[in-house]
């Protein structure tokens, strides 16, 4: 069903009439915009537009409703299961010009911003306010990509994902019109949750094109410490004994020895060559002397070597730096490959088996396979290697994932913690959920979007 | 439309096959499932029936459906906005027999319970595991019927509401097809959110049987504080400070002093009759005087006097359950009245004002108004009180209610921060989010119940 439809050029020259230069359909743009961090082959669409306000959002919805032409959503491109590709090609809507920090309530601790406003734009943008914007899922991606993929990361062990960040939304409807989803007091029992329906759908319902998030103190005290063990294992049990013992840790991050040494390579740092915690603790400083000492108890009891601190925020921001490159620092372990990502999630008490099988699996990979992931919530990922010219490649690293998946799923978590289902984890979503729930996602699917134009061919196949 | 539709008798004689003497048609029974705490006329169904486990309820589903027989989910008859009435007749499906606490996972902080289980069995149920589930909307609800209306409470500025706290539904469709809309992971980016779009759905998308709730570690300090005011202002100014300043409070809630008198007299509590704040703090022992200090100082700059506290287990539930009681305690301010509750819920920075105003408003009301609600997130209730013989008292009660709803939403609030919709809000809602979006809601409701079985009349009209 992933086969590009016709495309009428006339389409273009709507689009123009509309948007003017705002349009393109060079061969470099439409391959930027067809391709995110994935495994996944290229899938240019066949037009990219950059509007500036939600009335233009819906002006080019209504026109590829009219040709019958896809249109996908496109923040920044560092979706990690094919979100963005064109797969039926179409119109690629570009949201990063639409970077507008719309309004922020200081006093009620929320902001409105443009779906193209980046997190580190909004973190930048409130600085003086004393306020942030916690969810950090690595990348500095656009909140509106944040919020169609139900993004998570570091900060979520404590401040939630998406889902709880978002308080409402405007999604321009396949249809044309234009939905608030919600007011902006902080909770609503008034009728269906729609806000949580259009967060995780992935573009397929809907364009979102701006979201009232919500943003949190600084606290008096934030400190992040690393700390070495002498194993995976060591790193896992001190993870859920922290959980367990209702530490309030702000972030709980594993990074395994091949992953640190990526690192150490690529950053030019000097952590330790070990299976590594990277731990940031919020709070008052005497709670985060007594967090800090809970945990430090907790680790010395698994193995675990005595806390390097980065206090001051310039250090934190060099330690999380560190963290959220390990992407791109364990591309390079093998120059020129992809990573085939996975993202299973269990309950916190599943953790350490499901890695220590995971990990037994895959030690005779063809290329070693870094771990690394937000253990706290029980979420891990591993990066398997793929020579992209190798197909035979990407085909062994998907065998591995799906019983990685299987194994998760049996141990009941999910095929996806974070990176959502687009085109990757359509099967693994089936595995999980099963028949029923897909076919009423696909019927909410139809709801929204009759014709399939919104992101066709993500989240549930349809046809 | 809310006219009672014929009932085939013939559906009893069948729903006596499945569940025997599990079936009442006595009047007695029936009134008692036609009647909530609201200020609705009685509207009984035509039966009841006690179902045991998720297959039964299916199998009730699906003698309904074959009838064309509403279906209406019932827990312990608590809510507020006429959820549970039987306003087209049909059949009560009493869900407070399926009490079952299925699982207990201490090391996930989670647990599963069939949907009968209320919140206080759940936490005398797990007591000796150091867990609890916070979520605590005053009566002792059951957790499905929580679930059903996306219930809060007093814990809510801190632990969420059960938008938050809910991982996971099992859930019967119309069809009779039964969903588990999750696995037990933490959090998910598996397609669409089922889950929240059940939590709040209020019976008219499904039934929920089984849910899964997030427990919390008991902290280490859980201290409760009352402090009177010279003025509401005082309070809702000390609110607004403390939760700008950060201050991670478990409950703060206000009640005024008609409310304070009213409790008095049926508790026999001997509290300041003034406007006050009942506070609860939890963390670490250093962590909870830290927060009672800042909040302290906040009271004192507003005209607060001391807190009077309250640490131990017993005092502290003594406390909070003088402040559950407020209700009830209430209605006795005019014996044989019912109240129509207010609900709204603003912004924080808009709080003083909106609390102001209304009081401004209701001064000349033909009784006293109790004043009281979970401040911290923005939301309060009045209690008109109303003499149900006098149809007039209603609706001059409505129309107040209707002047401070449309001033909440001016004020970017919501028509309910918890009670829900029912047949209350309903025209709130098309005031507060729009014809857009009570359309797409409709939709939604018609793909999951195509011929208006489920709790029919509620939260959208259906024709």
């Amino acid at each position: 069903m992933n086969k590009a439809r016709e495309f009428d050029q006339s389409v273009v020259a709507e689009l123009r009439a509309l948007l003017g230069d705002r349009v393109s359909v060079s061969a470099a743009v439409r391959e930027h915009h067809g391709k995110d961090e994935s495994y996944f082959p290229y899938a240019p669409p066949d037009a990219v537009v950059f509007p500036h306000s939600t009335g233009e959002v819906r002006d080019v919805a209504g026109i590829c409703r009219r040709h019958r032409v896809p249109m996908i959503p496109f923040g920044v491109g560092t979706s990690l299961e094919g979100h963005i590709l064109a797969v039926q090609g179409g119109v690629s809507i570009d949201l990063s010009q639409m970077d507008k920090v719309v309004a922020v309530h200081e006093a009620d601790l929320d902001a409105v911003v443009q779906a193209g406003v980046t997190r580190k734009q909004l973190n930048e943008y409130i600085k003086h306010t004393g306020l942030f914007f916690p969810v950090d899922p690595g990348a500095d991606a656009t909140i509106g990509g944040m919020a169609a993929t139900r993004a998570s990361g570091t900060n979520a062990v404590r401040y939630g994902t998406m889902r709880e960040n978002v308080i409402a939304l405007k999604v321009v409807l396949a249809d044309g019109r234009i939905l608030q989803t919600q007011q902006r007091a902080k909770k609503s029992a008034a009728g269906y949750d729609l806000t949580r329906l259009f967060v995780g759908s992935e573009g397929t319902l809907g364009i979102i094109t701006e979201i009232t998030v919500r943003l949190y103190p600084v606290q008096e005290a934030m400190s992040a410490a690393v700390c070495a063990f002498d194993s995976v294992d060591g790193c896992t049990h001190t993870v859920i004994q922290t959980i367990q013992a209702g530490v309030p840790v702000a972030r709980c991050d594993i990074v395994c020895d091949k992953t640190i040494a990526a690192i150490n390579k690529y950053k030019k740092t000097n952590y330790r060559v070990a299976p590594t915690l990277f731990f940031e603790f919020h709070g008052s400083k005497a709670s985060v002397v007594e967090q800090a000492e809970t945990v430090q108890a907790i680790a010395r009891d698994n193995g675990g070597m005595d806390f390097q601190w980065a206090t001051r925020p310039e250090e934190r921001t060099q330690l999380w730096d560190a963290r959220h490159n390990a992407y791109f620092a364990c591309l390079q372990i093998r120059p020129g490959s992809r990573a085939v990502s996975t993202d299973v999630c269990v309950p916190i008490s599943r953790l350490a088996e499901c890695v220590h099988e995971t990990m037994e699996d895959v030690k005779d990979y063809i290329a070693p396979v870094p771990l690394l992931g937000h253990v706290g919530d029980g979420n891990f990922h591993l990066m398997l290697l793929v020579d992209p010219a190798r197909p035979e490649e990407t085909e062994l690293a998907k065998q591995f994932n799906k019983r990685l998946v299987e194994r998760a799923i049996r141990m009941e978590g999910t095929c996806t913690g974070e990176h959502g289902i687009g085109l990757g984890k359509q099967e693994s979503l089936r595995t999980e959920l099963g028949n029923d729930v897909i076919d009423v996602m696909r019927g909410i699917k139809r709801l929204f979007d009759p014709d399939n134009l919104m992101n066709p061919g993500k989240v549930v196949p349809m046809a």
